[in-house]
């Protein structure tokens, strides 16, 4: 990105320090604290529909089971537990997932390099998350084209610098042009390197969430990883009622280590679980018991997470389809079955199925954010950036995303019953007919009163028009590139990089290249 | 529009009637009944702080008060109520207004002149309403214009057909073309002639309020206008704490012919309002409460909503700004003291402050349209069509708002937990590491197990570039064209037609046209 980048420092820039500090207030280094929810959950299901709920996933536990493919040990460990094991399939007797969750903590802290990042994951705490996976980016100068380790540290330093973003997520983009066998090297150590939010770990090779594991201690040390959450890993459940070798090699290389999973059945309803919302409710929750239970059974204690991944699919076309109203009543009625489990919950973000950052993308966006936040989710992967089903990571839509997000934590921060609050004594100073602009209460609140947003044009139709009529991803292009312009990474101890430059190196050179 | 359409018609059209209905599945003519809601409502306040904002609404209305401007006759029926009557000002004692609308009907119905287009307005209805109010259109053809009366017809045609609208709304645009003392009877006409669906009367001057209900009345006859709702009407105070004549006028004609007004502080929080949620809160309370009591004074019984339009002010521009976190929060508050007032309540639609619709406009509506519909609001004014901060109505926006209010209405039926909603057999059919596609179960729910979006497109990447990279907006375009040369009216009486044009011919030769 270093081209646009010397681009943009050439052009229309100057004032020095100044300047700078005040581009900044626009994007800002002031990284918010994860989101600690004021407001009340929405609750979309009664006691009546839960307990239906949990007693079918029950019945799927106990009729149907959970096939834990090419994996001995785990059938061994799930047959010791007293499970019957036939084949690769497994089958729980009633109660005995829930049993063996009550070992798992309800809420937990995932440390960041920079204590100060540190989060929470669960309870009434919400941590947004960038978008994960995607092998294309987009941005309006290039369009779409294949994602490098470039761009896997251009997402890594916006997240950095988005103020609601709270993590530096895992894989923001997939760096391909990298051997597939050592890019999470470079990926990992990007995060530690250009971002000291809290990150997550490779899944793709128990080899690589070892080697993920590793490099955390060159970070953090090895007393500090053997007793704290340093990494947050998702495990896709291979969705119908599967969980495959690769999943199972990963989950059990994080669970010995005590970090932190995200078992997530991956749902597109249609294909992957029936079509409707309780059909897909029922199956989430059976997925979930059977993959959480399975980390205890590696190591009790072990943090994990309740995840849900749902989209709806497109029947005339079987493409996903995003923001529309089934996955966000699947979002809702998970998050409570996760409390009632008693372990946090990770969901939706900020999806859409639009290959651009146009109204399509923002509506499916909104409403999905929207459903996510008031669900009470507490991890919320793909917070920004997400385009396309998943299949691109936008720099627009970076920085537009990061713009609702900032709102969504202003709307968790509740109605202020303070006195300043209530703002009785401007009520009594203004009195009727006339207006609020100048008054006391407004002069002293002023700055602070209303969200302010990055991305909107809220000037008159005709400064619009004067300043060329642009379009919502027309003005975020620009703020992309300040941000990156402007980024400044922070401190990493140079012993530490050190160590971390010797473990990829000798890695590297262990192996060659896989590019499939 | 005549020559869009013959356009529209001439180009790759074909099929005869086949043709015809299967593109009328797209955006149907197949009205949606109300939103009877069956999903939980989102208070964000509880017990404790509803009591400190209706205390402190008490306080201003008695220590404060609340201007009623040039109306000696409405001073006088307050003084008469036992308020404290100062040159305009009313002071209310103490649960005054509260006292006086109980007799307000906490759920009434509005006619429509085809019956199964009336609407209930309160308890656990949600009613979609178009765009109120702008003096501008615009579509991706001609940009921005003032508007006509062709456009006026064009959105009452629009909001006729599309499914999830229930009410044809009032000035859906400005016909600014016309004389501004004679336009609302070529308006009132156009919602009777090109839709059966409830509608809005003027309210500019209480002669065109009387007009309204005159023409209702040729409509629906006398006796049933005498005895049922035909007519809602909005009321907005002039905030703040003040209403004015022309609005108190309208008031008067209305309540005293029984028919319903919706009394509503139009705020920009920061202006005509504090700069803070519980500040607005308060303000709005008190004069929905002095309004709301006044039209109870002028005739007991007479329907009643209570009004919000809440939007926040930039503190750079001044500007409007909507979708932000304080009005959601507004809403959310705002609609629970109207539950606790036992009055229905009016918030919210599809707002924002972008010129077009763009990604700024998507965000920015569905954030409002989410907070609106989850806060349980009764009757959704500017539920489609808004552009520019209510300045104009976009063509484009106006389709792709409908398909945003038909997706709530998907997410208002909630959860189905029938057994074919439950699944279970599709789950026991497919098993683990299947998928759902062809299972019985999702083929008998196929056509309606999700929401089909009539301008989202989840086309492969491939696909799409290959149909020329088209915005939602581009595609929102070609849709209200096939909405409006589909469109057939719906049957009128000739006897009723005939004596409406008499009556608006009458009206017209009394006066010469005005234009300011």
């Amino acid at each position: 990105m270093s081209d646009v980048r010397d681009e943009q420092r050439g052009r229309r820039r100057g004032g020095g320090a100044e300047a700078r500090r005040e581009r900044r207030r626009g994007g800002g280094q002031q990284s918010l604290r994860y989101i600690t929810r004021k407001v009340p959950l929405y609750e979309i299901l009664n006691e009546e529909g839960l307990a239906l709920i949990e007693a079918n996933a029950d019945t799927v536990l106990e009729e149907i089971g959970i096939e834990f493919r090419d994996d001995e040990e785990a059938l061994a460990l799930w047959k010791a537990a007293g499970a019957d094991v036939s084949g690769a399939r497994v089958r729980f007797p009633k109660g005995l997932c829930r049993e063996l969750i009550r070992t798992a903590p309800p809420v937990f802290t995932q440390a960041a390099r920079n204590p100060e990042r540190s989060v929470q994951i669960g309870g009434d705490a919400t941590v947004f998350a960038p978008v994960y996976g995607p092998p294309f980016i987009r941005n309006l100068d290039e369009g779409r084209r294949y994602a490098t380790i470039e761009d896997f540290r251009n997402f890594v330093k916006l997240a950095y610098v988005a103020p609601a973003i709270h993590h530096s997520g895992g894989t923001v983009c997939e760096p391909v042009d990298l051997p597939v066998n050592k890019r999470h090297l470079d990926m990992v150590y990007a995060h530690i390197r250009y971002s000291d939010k809290p990150f997550m770990g490779s899944v793709t090779h128990p080899e690589r969430a070892a080697d993920s594991v590793a490099m955390a201690r060159l970070v953090f040390g090895d007393a500090f990883v053997d007793s704290n959450c340093v990494l947050i890993n998702l495990i896709n459940a291979n969705s119908p009622m599967v969980f495959d070798e690769t999943m199972l090699g990963a989950l059990k290389v994080y669970a010995r280590a005590g970090q932190a999973t995200i078992v997530t059945p991956f749902i597109l309803a249609g294909a992957m679980s029936p079509v409707t919302v309780a059909g897909t409710l029922t199956q989430v929750l059976a997925e979930v018991l059977a993959g959480a239970a399975f980390t205890q059974l590696v190591r009790p204690g072990a943090p994990v997470v309740f995840g849900c991944f749902a989209s709806s699919i497109s029947m005339q076309s079987g493409a996903p389809t995003f923001g529309t109203p089934e996955p966000s009543l699947v979002s809702f009625g998970a998050a409570q079955l996760a409390r009632r489990l008693g372990l946090p919950f990770r969901t939706g973000g900020s999806l859409c199925g639009s290959k651009i950052a146009d109204a399509q993308a923002a509506y499916e966006s909104a409403n999905t954010l929207n459903a996510t936040v008031l669900a009470g989710t507490n991890f919320v992967l793909h917070a920004a950036g997400w385009l396309e089903g998943g299949l691109a990571a936008g720099y627009e839509k970076f920085v537009m995303d990061c713009d609702q997000i900032a709102m969504q934590q202003r709307v968790c921060e509740g109605v202020d019953l303070s006195e300043n609050g209530q703002a009785m004594d401007a009520i009594r100073e203004v009195g009727p007919g006339s207006h609020y602009l100048g008054c006391a209460h407004t002069q002293a609140n002023f700055e602070t009163a209303f969200y302010r947003s990055t991305i909107a044009d809220n000037n008159s139709f005709e400064q619009w028009q004067a300043e060329g009529e642009k379009r919502a991803d027309e003005r975020a292009n620009a703020l992309w590139k300040t941000w990156l312009a402007d980024y400044e990474a922070p401190a990493l101890d140079a012993g530490v990089d050190e160590a971390l430059q010797a473990f990829i190196a000798k890695k590297k050179e262990s192996m060659p290249d896989a590019f499939a």
